[in-house]
């Protein structure tokens, strides 16, 4: 068990780990979280090339308390949740009773954990739903993130202990309707307010935002009229006059049904220049967000990718077809769980490695752009991939990889579109850029 | 104008031909009707290679007469259907109004068109929603289909006339719990009953049944106690004692959610021998209604794959990114619209020239599984490719393209697994078989 | 038997469809010509979606014209000639004897036959070797081609009776050094002599120019000085002053190696004007050519491909591993061989189509382009996928698969490399280029 | 530098590491040793996932001796090798002198150094030639492996100290003619000699054996008559009497071709008992061989990836088309650039990890059966997307990619067919076989 960990939020981690007994799960095929206890080297194929190796002992024992509360707190409500559309705003509260917010931030009642904890951690939520993890990386990696980087004291104080612990919401809104991949030409505007000293007016508009609608604070990215510049705002819904803040939500939407979606829509609403990141200017304020969350992306696509497989395996192995034999038995069966498998092993140890190397400060934007990019394309291919073997059956959305299957589209599109990274890419490794 | 179905259904197409005003559809690209008035050969992104020139009058007619119907009164609808997980029965009244039911049947009010006119008019159904083509393919190719091929003339009389109005609503019942891909394992079965001659009981579960919850007569399969032979019966729902018959509807679906999908339970339930096909035995009856489904679908995947080209190519055209270049603009987004193009017009190709050799007593089954697994694929495979290019606004199901892609992942598994289609076009090829 | 052939070939073809007896080829899976008696549909592997019945008689035997000369006098050679880099150009006389050569052209001791069957024999040819059917069509359509449709009267009588017969051979440059997938940015320059009236100066250098060291006849694409227009020249070896034209072979190829394969070097090379085509400039001169040379790459390709899967498919019931089961048992090898049999079908459904078009003047150079980039696309691709069922013995060239794949990568990426036509029917689609 | 290869190679690698100029490599893009020296991270398009961080100083010395000697002495004569199917036995001498020979070993000459360091040579002789990497990995992995695990001390002592220095040549003998994938079915057999004690004869065939026409020792496995199990002879050419051993080269190679390749014909050869390894029996001996072997495959597959992606880098900054652009500024060239260095990142971190664990005994069979698999897949797959940039050009053999996508077509194959691990995988995975 992490001490980091106990020592800052023992009411939290410390007691789930020890204390509650797993619950049964016997219809839903769910990782088993005991090793096996023999020395001699065996094949393990929920973790084919031992990543578990890498791992410290405080990190295998936050995974496994963050694995136990998805699947015993998440997991039985995701079905429900997605049919509705509906996203339970506690949600945010009890991983924070569990030190899971903003986990890698020390201080402010936050656990302080390693980059690869953080990434056990949102492997263990997208397990279960990768709209869960959309929540949280929000409230983690694109809000408590920027405030602990680019805030004042103050901001930091404010804000982030109640972030930490789920009662404050965040949202980030960077993307607008017409400027999705390029957010560089934004429109939104910050304003110097004609009359109030030290208030800026902000205008604009943001979409497919993450938590808008039940968010308390918005890291809101406009361009500063005096400057041009881009700038961080952190909005507070409740200092906003009526009118000058809408967060409508987006629904009917075709994936991430389990999360809420929404845009932002700022019309001279006034923002004490108090509530502006100090120093951060230009894109590296939204762009150091981004890459956070999209390592905690490329981290829980395993997880994602580990369910599926493991639903495709079970499935394969208790249907039968053609003389009573297991669909475990067929070749173009097992062809599809080989590649999955393999690459729920490649993609771990690479975002291990990037982890690692985030600690010790010699990530770059592009291993992430990198790292993204690949577990997502290789996650949603093997998970349609694998859905394919439930046949027909794979339309009950109650064998779960019918909604898998969804969300994942949106993993790949979001946080940068899969080709847009390959430019990124193909650029870092040309020295040409190809975007225009 | 089909000189046929103009002598066959004269307030039907002939009136829809010529009196309907093409509304003026602005928001959503359709594809366009009308063909060029120059001699000079240009090249046609919706009809690559030309298909249009193998095509006569008549089906051209046909065709877009089917498109008017298609987009004008079933696209409005879909997307609130869908939604709600809703088929509204009356859509099979107004194409059989149109006589799109049971089209290549000659007598008994239908239009005795060509099966490549009858893959015209699913490739027009499919353009709006696969459900929909589901829909009419069970009333047209399985049930309709085996009255006529194998029904005795007093059945043809009783039936057709008001299936093909869309009276008369048809269920097929091949597919059990446990035998998906593998029909010949069937369970239900049908016993003589023990004290009325001449009725059969018939005891068993289907699943995956396209309109059973609403169907007014089912074509069940079921092996004959006596001699183990699988032989088909019309179940009438109006005739089965209660709780002899019950058809829950399947909810929560993950894909062709405009359709309605259930069971058929059958507890003893008693069927005169009168309804039995009378000569028909073993698996050539189903498969021979397969066959002409597959043909359908094969055929309607075209729709659905020109469908999501015409919007992606709308959609690559007016959306701008980066210094205000389109997205039409970027190689990547181009490749993805060519390699869709060019699996319309060579499916489309392959689909006219089994319909031809169909009408010619020269198609075999493994020819239609060829084009039913390619076609399938191909229509999967870039309804997902095309969907990147709409990056995080595919979310929203007024793209349609989510809801496309959701359903053509049951298109590529029903009838007919694609992994299965390799398996029977293997043996074709190696006289060898796989499947055990 | 081709009416049309025996009247105008009656030396040729006509005697080689009737009288030479089919050497009994035991040891080489070859395609069997004969087709099945009985009238019931059965299904064909070698020709799944039945295109024969496409076809008319006449180039049906013209097609089996060229399958039997291809099998019997050309493919017994073929592994030698690989190894040795060597190409006998006694193989163009062989061709010309039986009228392969220029088919399609009308009058000159031409065969006059449709596109499709200009089309089939490519594919015979091709199913031995893609260095053969290059040698063979740049003969006819890169070089009697543009004769034909852009040539003098004088110019047509002068060469074309000669290169039908094979006795004058023929290489087109267009291809320079700096500039493969862009010829509009061609070097070479036609000037005027300084002194001789009429007579131009040709300076430059084209490569990977098929048959240039052998030839008699190269047709020359230069810009002229004076307009800047891109021009056709004939050049004649045997004009041309010592040191003015040098043809270097290109040695140690990768792939083609039973064709020969130069460079064009141009120093002031006098060229009368009765040598330039009349009338035609800019690009659409070599482009006409190189749309004719792609049909028949694409339809060529069917038969390489149909050569890989006939060979793939023996080894696959010969060859027993596990348990003494032929490979074709296994599913993994069963999906390989159904996949490139439903290319085969769909590649050849498409060139028939675009063959029928070009006669009725309905071609356009997008179709075109699609059909040699798909062709040729999936033909590289099965043949690789097919090569793995060989495993380690493919590596044997006599196996034959090993040569088939090295010679697809060069068809595959010349006249248009893939993704020059995917951005040319990207720009087809969209109105937008994304060539820069 | 290793202080344990310079302890025991002093006159080996240390001598080239420290004195061996560099010779300028102007014309070839060669891999820069150099690393930077700023501390602020940057991406490194070479290392992109920075595995460096993960060797030992030892093990990066070792490796940039090796991939020196590598471009200086192997590089250079590679070409001609390749055109002529010539391997020189020199080659072994020089590797030896630069105790790159057996190099995990412990004794006998052997440098004793990591697994990964041992990668790290193969990664750099393969990144110069597989046939070149396959040579090497029969002497160290498929021949001095065995000895050293499994022989006996005299063994040892006789062949171990003579195989480091490259003096004595190795040959191993699994694979039969008819029995490719399937060993288990060898036919070769060893009879106890009729009249000689303690002496076998050995009878049966081995194909694709690499270095067999040159070897000097034949690990050879076959059948014992007297237990039907299968055991392991070192049979010594100079030992064997006339007619007794043949090891005929194979020629006419479609890839390897600077590596040499034989069968081995036994027929009544005798061996001595003393010739027998001691103990093992079965398959176990010689997939332990293997699976060494496979490592090494796995690991130097990195190498030939990344001479095609620094090759392709290059040559689409220099090749220029379309205005002016160098290639390297197209959107579908960036993306295959991308993905190409996505597969090194990722497959150079499977194979540090397996490496790391076979250290610990940690490694399984199945580990190796996915990291050779993988990385063979993937670096043909890109290899072959790469040799698209270079068009035409590509098919002169000077520009090396033709050569390096024929060679990667065997290391996919041999050692275990893509297909055949993913059926050791699928076994694995669900505990059901696939194999018949």
């Amino acid at each position: 068990m992490s001490r980091i960990l106990a020592r800052r939020c023992p009411q939290g981690l410390l007691r789930q780990a020890f204390s509650a007994p797993r619950t049964n799960v016997t219809t839903t095929p769910v990782r088993a979280f005991a090793s096996a206890t023999s020395n001699a080297p065996s094949f393990n194929w929920e973790d084919p090339l031992n990543h578990k190796a890498l791992l410290t002992e405080d990190e295998i024992a936050i995974g496994e308390t963050a694995e136990r509360y998805c699947q015993e707190q998440l997991f039985p409500r995701v079905l429900q949740a997605y049919r509705d559309e509906h996203y339970d705003p506690k949600i945010l509260e009890e991983m924070g009773d569990l030190g899971l917010l903003g986990a890698t931030i020390e201080g402010y009642g936050c656990a302080g954990v390693s980059s690869v904890a953080s990434g056990l951690i949102t492997r263990a939520v997208e397990r279960v739903d990768s709209g869960y993890r959309s929540g949280m990386s929000v409230q983690s990696s694109l809000v408590m993130g920027p405030i602990n980087d680019f805030g004042t004291a103050e901001q930091k104080e404010r804000f982030l202990p109640g972030m930490a612990k789920g009662k404050i919401i965040g949202a980030f809104g960077l993307t607008e309707p017409n400027h999705g991949s390029d957010p560089g030409s934004m429109e939104t505007v910050a304003r110097p307010h004609p009359t109030k000293e030290g208030v800026y007016l902000l205008s604009g508009a943001k979409t497919w935002i993450t938590n808008s609608p039940i968010a308390d604070v918005l890291v809101v990215w406009a361009k500063l009229q005096e400057t041009g510049k881009i700038r961080g705002f952190l909005v507070e819904r409740s200092a906003c006059p009526p009118g000058t803040l809408e967060t409508p939500q987006i629904k009917n939407k075709t994936g991430l049904r389990a999360s809420i979606t929404g845009m932002i829509q700022l019309d001279n609403c006034p923002v004490p220049k108090e509530n502006m990141f100090p120093e951060i200017e230009g894109l590296k304020g939204p762009f150091t967000c981004l890459n956070s969350a999209r390592f905690g992306i490329a981290f829980g696509m395993m997880g994602a990718l580990e369910d599926c497989l493991a639903r495709a395996r079970t499935y394969a192995l208790e249907r039968k077809q053609f003389k009573g034999n297991p669909l475990a038995k067929y070749q173009l069966v097992q062809k599809k769980l080989a590649e999955a498998a393999t690459d729920v092993a490649y993609g771990t140890l690479a975002a291990i490695q990037v982890g690692r190397l985030k600690d010790e400060g010699k990530a770059t934007p592009e291993m992430i752009s990198m790292i993204k990019r690949q577990n997502c394309d290789r996650t949603l291919y093997h998970a349609r991939t694998l859905q394919e073997i439930f046949g027909g059956n794979a339309v009950s959305d109650e064998y779960h990889i019918g909604r898998v299957v969804a969300n994942l589209y949106v993993t790949q599109t979001y946080e940068g579109q899969s080709d847009i990274h390959s430019l990124i890419l193909g650029r870092a490794i040309t020295g040409v850029q190809a975007f225009v």
